[in-house]
């Protein structure tokens, strides 16, 4: 058995995963896994046989990480995990589920699977995004699905210049610009008219948000390029960028924003038979088979 | 001196490209290069001291084939001359110029700088489509942008399938479907809303045109991709699979299209001071520099 | 009764349409309505006591036609009908059904309804479209949905001029340019990009299609306006005019085509429950509500 | 001369605006116009012979309003105005200059043709927004170009209900929603994909930002509707309704948000060359004429 430390993250307040956690945990308890909860769902589950920790040590400790929840509770989760050596697997307990692909009324024959390792093993890159001021560093963080560089304020322009690894590629006044990684295409980037990138493409799409100059189109570059965004010192109030729509760092006028990818990697597993243009069509219904 | 033999090769009955073609044929016979034209331009050639050739035979013999016209006039040659071992150069004497970015005015100062080994060297990918009618090859052709499934007619709907390394993909009823190349990403596909790829992307996006299901987006995958397209039988006309908008062969109901990389690749050489983003910036009239 | 003859009008040679014209039929007999069913589909329907007649008849002589079939039928009798004082009503069978709200298995309550009075009236706006050559009318046709003016060949770009009210607009190098009512804001034109126009709106929408410049976009623009657009001299080949893509008119480099408002009205009859955002949204796949 | 007191109006602590506004009280001395200067770019202005006094003031005893700026300062100026019978003209101090068509470099020509009724007057109709708390009016106020009603945060998703005239329209999980005006389809909401709408349509579109749903398209619906937004009551934090990204109205989960026609219209005035398509076609770089 490949995994013998679990860690069991969730969805606090949210009766449809706490009933999950609770039938993941008694799996698990069968099993004789070592099993981790983490601190802010342990209260909602049932008699003992458990430690508990912070999201971080459940990273070190844990060999998989059974997150159940939505595709937002999977970033959260994701952003920290990334960071350490161990496999994260996603049961829905939400809306959408590109990330959480595994049926909560069918876990138990899909853990099973996965366990007996009958699985697809799957790195998805993640992004690291640098603000700096006058040169020096002031903050750093990483994103799953996608960087976003925008006003604080919602339908508000800002002027921006954008280089990729160093070469001047436009100015723009915008509501802002996403960078999303092909796991964030489907994501926030899709609603903005950006295009889809399957997710063994090395690339990253940039696309503009609310562009003033109506020739603006989105961009797919290589993965390992450097994106450099100068926010122009004519902006007028504080600007910010955001991972995944869940950490914003503060930006100032003249400040420059390096978004590269981050040296972590994340480890999904998802069920034998998963299949992602399966999941793309399912959600986006387009056209099944015709005969 | 790297390049010996050189392809004289352009856009016929065009005045400005005429006087390209003379004004560079002086500058190749001062340098003493062994000069080929291209037998449909060649009676626009003053004087003497050059040989003429097909296309094809420019291809095996030159080292350099300098092309005088628009993109579509360098579609047309580099199809050809891709599969031969052979450098290729525009001037531009047409629209757009993505492809042919020696200016005419300053061709001189240019292509001395190019003999001189003071040029930059890109290897671009291009396309192969095949026909498949029962099971048999029924017909072939490259593409330098982009291979578009259509109907004959326009607005005319149609209906098919699409995998992609055999993984079932979509089904889709539209006007048709573009395959495009980074560089075909800023032609036909760049108007049909798909995403500009960089020319060193290993990527080919997918743009449904005029797609029945408004769900329907641009995908970007490895160009590594096998692309299938069954059509329908339900379709019922011809439909047609075009190359560069210049080839193309017919398609009927139930036939199997294949699209994938072409083993052979476009050798480009651009002038020194090239810059995809300056070229890209221009053309689509996005923002300079702020400062 | 408000009507007394009826015309019954369907799609040829499928089973569904059959079933239901002869159902319908058995409707009417019940009736006492004088019955005229369209020649085409006359062979199928069983028993007598109906005439036969050419759609232009149909539209001559009775109060009511009763379309069988999906948009596409009724886009093709809605262009002979709205010549005539004659009111149209759809039975869905087919894909799309904006134009044929009735359902087939419950036809006979909403037909009932529909006797009674209790139903939605509402008269929709045509467009005609006038083709000149060297100042002389060469051919004109009607349009329920839209006017596509388009190179014959896919993917091939063509140049035009655009007035409005002989204001100039724009030239344009594109595959094509659409012209939609409401009615055909929901069809081709939404698969183009255009914006979806209410019924009720006294206005048109123009499509670009394909636009060689990125900045073109759909325009609405007032109903009464006239709508002129001249063809370049340029354009290497014969063109088209499409009416609703089933009728196309020849164009020629340096055509004139004019588009109006059609001074025949279609008449529409609605289920009483019909709302049209239902409708819309239920096609679409729009959100419902929320409680 | 049809205009006897005369506000001038500007863009404060603006190098070219400044000059305009004295060089525009200069021609106005000459003319013999009562002339009233706003209160805020009054120390600029050099000599005597003006009075000062607040916007609102000015709207009611001024016959024409003079806004030296970009389109933002008319927008500013324009929604206070429009509420007294005052005319409006805008030179051009700024980056686009929709709204402000008169050049600084010609305006002495250009005025001299207005006063002597050589020009184009137009109305142009404005928006109210009302929003509601348990059935009362919380707060209202007016927009030229667009209400947007959106999350307080970018990127963050929100959920409500639109109804057009008591009608359900469609719910939405999205970024939030443009109504946009005529005046508006060219700016705002241009950027968002939304239409062009000619000035004299009386129609307004509605535009959804980053909607959750990809089938959401833009819809033009009759101007004179009721456009109702039920904020869910699912939604996490505070909302806002904001009038021409100037002023932005607090919204709470359930508040519902009616956005209609104003009683007000705002009174343009533009140079008699004034020709809508040309400055459309200018300031988006289309094509012109081709002969």
């Amino acid at each position: 058995m490949p995994f013998k430390t679990i860690g069991l993250i969730g969805k606090p307040a949210h009766e449809g995963a706490n009933k999950s956690l609770n039938a993941i945990l008694d799996f698990l308890r069968i099993k004789g896994c070592r099993i981790i909860v983490e601190t802010k769902v342990s209260d909602r589950l049932n008699g003992n046989g458990f430690e508990i920790a912070e999201l971080e040590d459940i990273g070190k400790q844990a060999d998989l990480a059974i997150v159940v929840g939505g595709d937002g509770n999977m970033l959260g989760a994701a952003r920290i995990l990334a960071k350490h050596d161990v496999a994260v697997v996603g049961v829905n307990r939400g809306n959408l589920g590109f990330l959480t692909d595994i049926n909560p009324d069918d876990f138990e024959h899909q853990l099973e699977c996965i366990f007996n390792g009958e699985c697809v093993k799957e790195q998805r890159f993640i992004l690291q995004v640098e603000v700096y001021r006058k040169g020096q560093l002031q903050s750093t963080n990483s994103a799953i699905n996608e960087v976003v560089l925008h006003h604080e304020k919602v339908a508000h322009m800002m002027e921006f210049e954008v280089y990729i690894d160093d070469n001047f590629v436009f100015s723009q006044r915008s509501d802002g610009l996403i960078v999303a990684t092909p796991t964030g295409s489907t994501a926030y980037s899709l609603s903005g008219g950006g295009p889809i990138l399957t997710p063994n493409l090395d690339a990253l799409t940039l696309v503009p948000m609310f562009p003033h100059t109506l020739s603006s189109r989105p961009i797919v570059v290589d993965a390992n390029s450097i994106i450099k965004s100068k926010i122009s010192f004519d902006n007028t109030a504080n600007l910010q960028v955001s991972c995944d729509s869940h950490i914003a760092l503060t930006v100032e006028p003249g400040d420059e924003i390096y978004i590269k990818k981050n040296q972590d990697r994340l480890s999904l597993i998802h069920p034998k038979d998963y299949n992602y243009f399966n999941v793309l069509r399912t959600k986006l219904g387009w056209g099944s088979k015709l005969y």
